[in-house]
């Protein structure tokens, strides 16, 4: 069975790809050990290393999962009975993250931060004094709160206290500035399908130095990162990676690249800075404050009254827009409108507006007609 | 980077794909939660279950990863600490679920049988009556060695003694007979890229009623049986499915079934029989007996004095073919040619044979020219 039309891919992802990474995935298939694979695969360890910002001396490549399978490489690499990890937790991912670390027998306590708001760096430094741990996770871009951590000066933080810094990238990478070089990142993985633009099924992951001086070892065997590294490096079968996916990852970083990282930062700003502009206008309000919120996800309050399904299957099925829900204690409290990667257009920032300003006013909630779409226009003039 | 040359895929996987399956993989992106998708997602989990013949009260789905995600999956969901596992270990992948099986804390006993040869079921019956396991590991086509592992009568002989059957039908599953719910058998898994003629990056999985009945406490996330159930059942988020794969293996197992199982067997039968009568007639023989081998992957004895790398490197530079290398004590000791899915055709095979032919005379060693696909073509006709 096939999809029946194609979705303009506005949720938490996956994003909208460029037809060029859609080719890319239909390229001849090729074994994992092909004399022509293995170049590709030094060469998309590099454009990661590249993309990461990677300190000298790290390891970067592509798990064959998704974004969540890239969070257990780092933990099940970095976690073992006993080990101390403070876990910032600000939404759902940073819960999974906690939550995942317990499993791997980590001695976990939490920094925990009210859904919608950015961790205080202040309040890691406090725990960090108290509980000596040896590992901080912290999800840079929470998808489910739309909020941006500020991951430069909690990884100082963290190095003070000669903690590893594990990082949660998977809606920030490509999207917004990241420099594991240059902010002390341990161990950062992100996902295919949301910033970089190509199918889910991937995910990019980088060990610094000190986090391959440091690992542990691993219980499993898929995740286990010294099987991984020979694999990548030396080429001692593991598995048997997705060649097709390999190759979009490989074309969409091209892409990435091309466009050059600080631009792209800036196009999803910029994209994000409009839309906002536009739910102001509208009367719409974002959960996060001013200086918090991501540029790739938005999360928007739902109005009083409104019935956040209601609007979410309007612009379905009236629009062919997707757009995400909220998790856990924000489900019915907030829409998520993803703009990454190739979502993140003018075109959709005002196609968004003006179908989310159709889909309520069917509920009932009127904002003031073109509003949203001229108020975003005008920004990104 | 992009593939420079489409390869005739001979070896133990990937294998080729059909144009039809290629095209699936580009089709439009959707979220994995999209109605569409789910959709999608319930009629692949229907026809894993119908090509596995599950038994009533299975639960049949696409891990997000390789076979040996899959592998982690049945194992990680069924062998806990101390629990008692009779691993046949005929081959490099019994060894690995040997090896998986201890990480997870089992309590390994062995079987350990010649590499090329069958597991006899009394030797299980022995064990099994020694050790009272809980679960019996085995590999139903041993992939390092050619050989077809006589499953049913093992599952029988694993009933007897109440113990769990988890089988690893990589290189069987849409190639050799295979029958859940007639057999027995408790927790399978397998791969997209082999058989079944999909890109690699999915592995379906099959857990039967009693598996389901008997789970452990996963230690993991990513492979957790009761989140996935949540999520293939219930629709609740665990991770990012990697839709252009499902679409790709969905599309694959729609050809299996328009084909028919028992007609696809057949086919990989008469093409593995026909290249045995060509490489007799070349004066090569198959490192497994009459009546062990398989027909879905031909593990060939290099002829003494022939250095099998050099012999692989001609094929791939002057005929584009790929075939595969012997894995750890069988290094250079053979060749394994597979004949899966869409690369089990007569045209393959007396390709295969010929192209054989030139890149072993090139090595010194001599058959009698144009005979091997001679033969083939008369045990073809």
């Amino acid at each position: 069975m096939l999809p029946s039309t194609e979705r303009l891919l506005l949720g938490p992802g996956p994003s909208l790809i460029a037809p060029r990474v859609m080719r890319a995935l239909g390229a001849p298939m090729l074994s994992h050990l092909d004399p022509d694979f293995v170049v590709i695969m030094d060469d998309l360890r590099a454009r990661l290393e590249r993309i990461c910002r990677a300190p000298e001396g790290s390891f970067a490549f592509a798990m064959s999962g998704t974004g969540t399978s890239g969070m257990e490489v780092a933990v099940s690499n970095l976690v073992q009975p006993g080990t101390r990890v403070l876990s910032i937790v600000s939404g759902y991912f940073g819960d999974r993250l906690a939550q995942m670390s317990v499993r791997y027998g980590g001695e976990v306590e939490k920094v925990a931060v009210d859904w919608g708001r950015a961790v205080d760096p202040d309040a890691v430094r406090t725990m960090l004094g108290k509980t000596r741990a040896e590992v901080v996770t912290v999800v840079h871009a929470e998808t489910s709160t739309g909020v941006l951590n500020p991951l430069e000066a909690i990884a100082t933080v963290a190095r003070e206290h000669d903690a590893l810094v594990l990082v949660d990238a998977v809606t920030s990478l490509g999207g917004h500035p990241l420099d594991a070089d240059g902010w002390g990142l341990d161990a950062v993985y992100s996902c295919s399908q949301k910033c970089l633009g190509s199918p889910s099924g991937l995910s990019p992951v980088l060990f610094g130095p000190l986090a391959l001086e440091r690992l542990v070892p691993c219980r499993g065997f898929y995740f286990d990162l010294e099987l991984l590294e020979d694999y990548w490096l030396k080429r001692k079968y593991h598995h048997t990676m997705s060649a097709s996916l390999i190759y979009a990852l490989s074309e969409a970083l091209t892409i990435v690249e091309e466009e050059g990282l600080e631009a792209r930062w800036a196009r999803h700003e910029r994209h994000h800075r409009a839309f906002a502009a536009g739910l102001e206008a509208m009367g719409l309000s974002l959960l996060p404050p001013e200086g918090e919120r991501l540029w790739t996800l938005n999360a928007i309050r739902v109005p009083e009254g409104i019935d956040d399904a209601a609007v979410r299957k309007h612009l379905l099925t009236k629009h062919n827009m997707e757009i995400g829900a909220g998790l856990g204690p924000l489900a019915g409290k907030i829409f998520r409108v993803g703009l990454m990667g190739a979502s993140s257009t003018p075109e959709l920032v005002t196609a968004c507006l003006t179908a989310l300003e159709d889909a309520l006013a069917a509920q009932g909630f009127r904002a003031p007609a073109g509003a949203g779409a001229a108020a975003a226009t005008a920004a990104l003039a």
